[in-house]
């Protein structure tokens, strides 16, 4: 490997570190590509691609210019201060995540609109009723997050015949999609929406978004999607709601801690159904990509598109 | 009512007749639409709309000239010898009903696709694992059946990216659809499908044809969905397949015997995913309006397009 090239090094906790690394030294042959804990010289690292890195990495590494998160959400990365103000901190946009989250949307979208997991329920009883549903065309699903996620999931749902209706916290127009904005805008969205869909960002204004206030203003008996953050969500009073019958079931694919407590009731709660942070993961051949571009704009000293607003929080 | 109007009786053990009625009442104005049990007088009745009907009707009725089933799948009228060779036979073809079909075996691809059926054995266990999925491109779907109901299937999960391949007993050539018959094609089909979704009409030559040398054919953990008939499937062949890790997941939404007996054990099976014959709930509205030109199509002399091939069987 040539010893003379930048530095661009890789810390990770997740166990496919070393597949992250083999797709970026494909995708930026122009670095020398290491794992953290094999970087020769931190002087020579001019880029890092992380996902919860240790302090030291920033301490370290006094030629760092770009810090690019492995994932979409970056809030743990906001929250700590050696990432230091003046280093542009970019996200990860990857259009096969985006797609593997969307169609998770719709699985799970079609889960609850098709009571697959009400079948589940009489299944463990050996009861045999057949439900009537609401068609696609009869169902109002509410996406709350308009973003590159948000809007993606809203075009694959109306693909398949749904009514889709979107929030996000400042006004957005998009071509042919009903929105709202602000807090009177998310209970407008949540009285009509038989199915909410949550993929926001984490901010102060989002944090425990998904409360009993939000549930009461939705019809009875309707339906939760989280995959935005664990924090979005007050969990005990969704399963207040579920138990009244306010709602009728929760996916959730984000939690508070992960992996989940084994001691969480939501691990065993009828209604409520537990994904292992697994509605998108992302790809490191696809993500490398992605990765790449970013790093070498912010180098020519260009904006990229997914350059984190720090005061907007993401 | 008109007293002179020929009657169209309603015959069906289903606890919505009296919404087939109306439906028919209003879709067929030209009849006395009457529940078998309140028909005034049998040598009126020209019509009827039967599931299940009672041997009587047929022996009572001198003036019969069209029978149109309340469903799809006609095997059990054709079983019977009340149903004269003579009188032509209408099976019940919705765009309603194939439309929630369609969207069912989605929801079931989409359900095994992306490990709805793992997670939740995990939530059981507590257990916090991601499984990385193949996305919806390069996964192959095998739909055996290629009439309206299997062509509709193949349709919407082509528009989700799915590849899709078809098996239908006789050559079938579709613009676009890969496509095998005869039973060689069978396992051709079988080969190169992670999921097999079997809409197939219940016939001499498909009684049992879901069974141990299928699923051998099929790459290994692989899924079933049947929304065919019950007796499609060999019951024991499936549980072994999954047993032995064959097959990982199966969705059935048909048994030979219905509502499946309490102590089946399909029902508690781990793998196995039972639904009470809710994959197309027919829709009284929207069906009525297919019964009623089918019948008036007969009574013209038409030949309709959903009239049964007694020979062929559907």
């Amino acid at each position: 490997m040539a010893a003379s090239l930048p530095v661009l090094t890789v810390a990770t906790p997740w166990d496919n570190a070393e597949a992250w690394r083999t797709a970026l030294a494909e995708a930026a042959p122009e670095f020398d590509v290491r794992l953290w804990g094999e970087a020769p010289d931190p002087a020579r690292v001019v880029a890092c691609a992380v996902w919860h890195p240790p302090a030291l990495l920033f301490e370290r590494c006094p030629n760092l210019r770009v810090v690019h998160a492995l994932g979409a959400g970056v809030e743990h990365l906001l929250q700590r201060s050696e990432v230091r103000p003046d280093l542009p901190l970019l996200r990860l946009v990857d259009p096969v995540m985006t797609e593997r989250l969307a169609q998770w949307a719709l699985a799970g979208t079609l889960f609850f609109q098709r009571r697959f997991d009400r079948y589940l329920r009489q299944q463990r009883e050996r009861r045999w009723l057949r439900h009537d549903h609401e068609d696609a065309g009869e169902t109002t699903v509410g996406v709350l997050g308009l973003g590159v996620m948000g809007r993606a999931i809203a075009a694959l749902l109306r693909r398949n015949g749904f009514q889709v209706i979107g929030w996000s916290r400042l006004p957005k127009e998009l071509p042919g999609l009903g929105t709202w904005s602000g807090s009177d805008g998310l209970r407008a969205v949540a009285s009509r929406s038989a199915i909410l869909i949550a993929v926001l960002p984490l901010t102060g204004d989002t944090r425990s978004i998904l409360d009993g206030d939000l549930f009461a203003a939705m019809p009875e008996g309707g339906f939760l999607i989280n995959a935005g953050r664990g924090d979005h969500l007050v969990p005990a009073d969704l399963m207040a709601a579920l138990d009244t019958g306010r709602l009728d079931g929760a996916l959730l694919d984000v939690f508070p801690v992960e992996p989940l407590p084994a001691d969480d009731p939501l691990w065993h709660h009828p209604k409520v159904f537990v994904h292992p942070h697994a509605a998108a993961i992302s790809n490191p051949r696809t993500g490398a990509i992605a990765i790449a571009e970013g790093i070498r704009a912010v180098l020519r000293g260009e904006r990229p598109a997914n350059l984190v607003d720090r005061e907007r929080g993401y």
